[in-house]
């Protein structure tokens, strides 16, 4: 029985979301127990079933806009992220997820759980969409502004254990995420981390990928410095965001519109439902000693039970463990 | 009248593309001549009307995989680009539009025509799609790998004076692309720019935008150096284009979809011209002594005619005049 450390105070519907998909993933999978951190009185007006969840009571809610994490760690307080970290450090939890504020989910990770001897650096990690509905692995997604090539190499490395072991994916190739195909397209960083790529034996090297084939190559994971990934995940999300209000607006526009949705309301869903990041439902934080989820800020029910299950796949599959073994760091 | 050079040979479809796109913004504008620069013989099969519209043989075609532009500048032979960007820089005809590959459009274009006096760096200027249909200016997409915080300011003005003028917005908004939209955010250059723009009264500064909100916010230009606004433009490029080919798979995978289509046709052909990159027909070759635009490489005719259309416009309206008298530099 593996226990999952929740922190039930994080997000934009928190605690309600977070409660509720506590207890969806507790009905999905029968090898979890999860621990929800946060304030009990609120955490209880949506805990109706506490099979297999207990509740530690934390006081104070880092808000959204959270702009110093070390001031949190150092307050002593009882926030419920720390509180959760602090148990996952301890290994009284075997992962965490949150839907806290990104880069306070990140820093205060590194800060309280570490990253692994031999990772440089913490790195997001989201699977984003891809035609195939397998998903494409991104990272660092913004942890990050600037990362050196060697960084970029560890993070392939990294994201192939993951991908590998958590996801299931066979042998999956690495892209560089780049403004051109050919070799020797890109910053200085860029041209080193393609040399590196290129001679590392740890990872199958697919060479620089551009952002507008990334959805249909077959290549699994993504790798830049946090700032470009940044910027690509949100350019996708700011398109996806910008379609799909044109398409709603173009049915809604006339008669027409709307008979035709009638028929086809199901495949629209279909679709919608393809490029929805809640399918995957969170991010990866990448190179700390337990695994930790980020999930989207306004999760629903259904994709924070998806970030759950993913921080159960990465215990279940020891990835990392196996990360740290590649990385030499088994004994530390 | 104003004199238009058109590269004929350009793109995956020319000269096909480009003679009939030349002739279709012939009868739109009755206040531009064309020249074609191109293998006449071929351009011929093409020209049904030849009303305002002259060919200058040219006998060399770049290639779209072209990686060495000075070689070709420095070839003296005669590449319809390089004979039309020639005559740019003599003045024999007032704009060029070309759909070559961007890379060598924009360093043939510097290397002829040169940078303008007082700006330090060209770059590439597309306008893309928005929510509310204005369309959105986006620069550097692409020029630079790298650019400084003085660069990007300078280029935050040009953005401004060609937006006022060519695009016809009035006192437009500049926003600096960053992963967050508090100041102090991204890297060391990209907190500098924040405050160099912030201080620059000829621009109109919107502060820090996030790609995720870029389509939605009141804001008009977007800064930010070559390889991020490359990879923004991809993405959206890339999310749009998996977007469609999802929507197309839903809508056909059951009758109920067929029949819904049947409805909506109309609807989805606006939606999809909604976010169509053609409307607008190409980017800017900002910096630069005269207007050049280049189309992209897989634009149809009416994408070309659209491409003439804002060259047109930017000779027009005197953009590069005004740019020039921006930065002090009229008399030169």
């Amino acid at each position: 029985m593996m226990k999952i450390g929740v922190d039930a105070m994080g997000g934009d519907f928190a605690p309600k979301i977070t409660v509720l998909g506590a207890m969806a993933a507790i009905k999905k999978f029968d090898d979890i127990e999860i621990v929800l951190y946060g304030k009990e009185e609120e955490i209880k007006k949506y805990l109706t079933d506490d099979t297999r969840i207990t509740i530690k009571n934390c006081n104070e809610v880092i808000s959204m806009g959270e702009k110093d994490p070390v001031k949190i760690v150092r307050s002593n307080l009882d926030y419920s992220l720390v509180e959760a970290l602090k148990d996952g450090k301890d290994l009284k939890v075997d992962a965490v997820v949150s839907s806290g504020p990104t880069q306070a989910v990140v820093a205060i990770s590194r800060l309280i759980v570490k990253p692994m001897k031999g990772m440089r650096r913490v790195a997001l990690g989201p699977v984003i969409p891809s035609l195939d509905g397998k998903g494409k692995f991104l990272l660092d997604a913004g942890a990050n502004v600037e990362l050196n090539a060697e960084n970029i190499d560890q993070l392939a490395y990294f994201a192939t254990v993951v991908a590998e072991n958590a996801l299931g994916w066979k042998n999956p190739k690495v892209g560089l995420v780049n403004i051109g195909e050919e070799p020797g397209k890109g910053r200085q960083v860029d041209k080193e981390a393609y040399e590196l790529l290129k001679a590392d034996k740890r990872i199958n090297f697919f060479g620089n990928i551009e952002p507008k084939e990334m959805h249909f190559v077959d290549c699994d994971i993504f790798v830049t410095d946090g700032f470009s990934g940044n910027i690509l995940m949100k350019s996708m999300e700011g398109t996806a965001k910008m379609m799909s209000v044109m398409l709603k607006e173009e049915i809604k526009r006339n008669t027409r519109g709307k008979i035709g949705y009638l028929f086809m309301k199901k495949n629209l869903d279909k679709f919608k439902k393809r490029f929805d990041v809640t399918e995957v439902g969170g991010a990866m934080v990448c190179g700390v000693n337990i695994p930790i989820v980020k999930a989207h800020g306004n999760s629903d029910e259904y994709a924070f039970s998806n970030a759950i299950r993913l921080a159960r796949g990465m215990v279940k599959n020891d990835v990392i463990g196996k990360v740290k073994a590649g990385l030499g760091e088994l004994g530390e």
